[in-house]
C-alpha cells in the first residue's frame, strides 16, 4: 500500500520557486518553471510533473549540467522560422520563450515555427503547445527524449522516446490536448509502476533479448520501449516514423543533434509551432466545425461499461478544474519524502504536509 | 491463386490519361493526376494508385461527384497560410495546387500552412509532402478519409480514417517518407487482402459487437476500423487524437468540415505545410544530423531473421528505382479488367498487356 498526500497548491509553488532560487535559477525563470511543472500536476500527468522537481531539474542544477543562468539566443531567424539555442538553460524557460516566438510570428504572418537545440527536459510538451489557445491559435511542441526505444525488427535502444504534443481551442468547455510519447507508453509510466509496485501489461517493453517485459524493474538497464503500434503487424513502423519526425523537427533542424547523437538525460533538442486560426478561416467558422466534431465523436455508440467517449484533453482539463477548486494537488509520499531531503540539503523551509495526513491509493 | 500482370508504366501512364481526358479532365490536370497515381504505384502503395482510376476516379467524374473543370480559389491568404476551395476537383489537382502554394511561401519567409476544403480523394499523401523534398525543404500533407474508425470505447464508425504524410530529405540516398493511416492499418490493406482472398490480423478491425474481425469482408457494412494503438491499453487514444488533429486541419481550419460532416467517398479536405531548412539551419549541418540519425539506427543490433532495419520511405524509394528500371509495375488481373471495361465502355485504346502474360502472386 502506497499513498499520495494532498498538498497545497499554492505551498508547491513556493517549495519549487524556493527551491530552485537556491540553485541560482532568477527569480523570473523559476515562477515559469513552478508554474509550468504545477499546471502538469493540475492536469494529472503525474509522469511529468512535481515529482521530477528534484532528481530531474535540482540534481541537474546542482552537477552543473543544467545551467541555471542561460544566454538564450537565435541563431537563425526567417519571418515564420528561427532556431533558438537555449545554452543548456532550463527546458522549461527555453520552451517557454522558444513557443512564445512561435505564437510572435504566428500572430503577425499566420504561422511561425522555431526549432531549439542545447535545450534539457521541459516536462510536459502539452504546456507550451496550450500557450497557443490563449491566442486562438493551435500549438505544436515536440521534443527528443532519452534513446530507451527499439526501431521494427531491432533490439536495441537507438530511437528516442519522442514526444508530439499539440494543442486546439475547442468550443466546448476544454481544449483539444494531445500530448503522446511515440512508443505505446511513456517511460514515466514505467516509473509510476515501480513507485506504485504494479506490473505493466505485455505490448509496452521487451527485454534485451526481445521479449515481452511486465516486470517494470526489468527496463533498466537492456530492456526496451516498443514504437507506438507495438509490432510491425499493427503498425510498429508508425510509431517508428513519428519518433523520427520528432528528431528531424527538433534534433536536426536546430542541428543540434537527434536523440541518437546526445544524452536525453542531459540535453534535449524542441521544436515549437503556431499555426493562427484566422489566417486560414474566421474563428466562429472553426469553432462550429470543432464542436460539431467533438459531438459526433462524443454520441458514438459505447461499449457495454463505458460511460463517456473523452475527446483528448478533455478529462486533463476537468482535473485540473476539481483540483484547482480544492486548491490542491496529490502528490506520492516517496517524491514527498525526496522535497524534504532537498528542503533540509538547501536550507529551505518544509512546510508542505502536516505528518501522516494521507489518502489511500 | 490471383494475379500481378507487369504493365508498361508509359503505356499505363497514356491509358489513365486519355481516360481522364474523355471525362472532361483538362490536359494538364490528367497528367498530373496519372503522374501522381504512377508514382505510387511505382513505390508500391498498392492501396492508393492506379487501382483506384476506375472506381475512385472515373465514376466519380462520371457521377459528377468529382468536378473535372473546377475553378480552385484561395478564401483567405496571409503571408505563411492559405486556405484553398478545391470547387470539387479531382484531388490530385487540388493538392498539387495546394502544396506549390505552401512551398512558394516557404521559399519566401520559411515556412508555409495550406488548408484546404472542398477537395476530393487526392491519392496517397505521401505524394505532395515530397514535393518539398527537390526544395530542400520538409513537407507535410494531411487528408480527412471516409467515417470508418471508432473511438477508443466506442463501437461505431464516427471517425475518419485520416490520413499524415511527411517527407524530409536525408544524406542516404532516399528520403524519409512516412505515409500513415491513423488506424492501425489503412482501409485499403482490407482492400487488398479481399481481393487476394486472404484473412485479416487480429487488431486491425472489429465488428458491429466490438468482437475481433478476421474476415475482411466483414468490416462492410458495420464493422470498425481501430485507431492505431489498437486498445487504450497500447495506446489507442494515441491514433484517435491523431485523427482529430487531422480533422482540426484539414476540416476545421477550411471551414470546410471535419470527417464527422463530409461523406469521405464524395468529398474531403486537406492541409499542406512545407518548412525550408535552412530558414532554420545550414543544409549541411541539417544533413550532417539525419545522416547520423540514420546510421545509428540502422546500426541497430537485429532480431533474428531480420536482415535490415528500413527507415520509412527506404524500401518505397529502392523499389521505385528497380520499377523505374524495369520500365513495368504491377497491375493485379482484376483492376486491369477493369481497365478494359472501362476503355471500351468511354472508347479508349486499351492496349496494356498481351492475353496471359502474368506472374504468380
Amino acid at each position: 500500500m502506497t499513498q499520495d498526500i494532498l498538498v497545497s497548491i499554492e505551498a508547491l509553488r513556493s517549495f519549487a520557486e524556493e527551491l530552485l532560487a537556491k540553485l541560482g535559477v532568477p527569480g523570473d525563470d523559476a515562477r515559469t518553471t513552478a508554474s509550468l511543472l504545477l499546471e502538469t500536476d493540475l492536469r494529472g500527468i503525474e509522469s511529468h510533473g512535481m515529482a521530477h522537481l528534484v532528481d530531474f531539474y535540482v540534481r541537474r542544477l546542482q552537477s552543473g549540467e543544467i545551467n541555471p543562468r542561460p544566454s538564450i539566443s537565435i541563431s537563425r531567424e526567417a519571418a515564420s522560422a528561427a532556431t533558438i539555442d537555449g545554452d543548456r538553460g532550463l527546458g522549461f524557460v527555453v520552451g517557454d520563450r522558444a513557443m512564445r516566438l512561435a505564437i510572435e510570428k504566428a500572430r503577425l504572418i499566420g504561422s511561425g515555427w522555431v526549432s531549439v537545440g542545447n535545450s534539457t527536459h521541459y516536462g510536459a510538451g502539452s504546456c507550451y503547445a496550450m500557450m497557443a489557445l490563449d491566442e486562438n491559435m493551435i500549438g505544436f511542441s515536440f521534443t527528443t527524449g532519452g534513446r530507451l526505444m527499439t526501431p521494427p525488427g531491432g533490439l536495441g535502444r537507438t530511437v528516442g522516446l519522442n514526444v508530439i504534443s499539440v494543442a486546439a481551442p475547442t468550443p466546448r468547455g476544454f481544449p483539444y490536448v494531445l500530448d503522446m510519447a511515440t512508443s505505446v507508453v511513456a517511460a514515466g509510466k514505467l516509473e509510476i509502476a515501480r513507485r506504485r509496485g504494479t506490473s505493466i501489461p505485455e505490448g509496452w517493453a521487451v527485454d534485451a533479448r526481445g521479449q515481452p517485459l511486465t516486470d517494470p524493474h526489468g527496463l533498466h538497464p537492456e530492456g526496451m520501449l516498443l514504437p507506438l503500434g507495438g509490432s510491425p503487424v499493427t503498425g510498429a513502423f508508425k510509431g517508428f516514423g513519428l519518433a523520427l519526425l520528432v528528431d528531424i523537427l527538433a534534433g536536426a533542424l536546430s542541428g543540434f543533434g537527434t536523440s541518437a547523437e546526445i544524452e536525453g538525460g542531459r540535453s534535449a533538442a524542441q521544436c515549437f509551432g503556431a499555426l493562427r486560426i484566422d489566417a486560414f478561416v474566421s474563428l466562429d467558422e472553426y469553432l462550429e466545425r470543432v464542436g460539431a466534431m467533438i459531438d459526433a465523436v462524443k454520441g458514438t455508440p459505447r461499449l457495454e461499461g463505458v460511460d463517456v467517449i473523452r475527446i483528448p484533453g478533455e478529462l486533463e482539463h476537468e482535473l485540473a478544474k476539481s483540483r484547482l477548486r480544492a486548491g490542491t494537488v496529490p502528490v506520492h509520499e516517496r517524491v514527498l519524502a525526496g522535497f524534504r531531503e532537498a528542503a533540509e540539503e538547501f536550507g529551505v523551509p518544509f512546510d508542505l504536509v502536516p505528518i501522516n495526513e494521507g489518502t489511500d491509493v
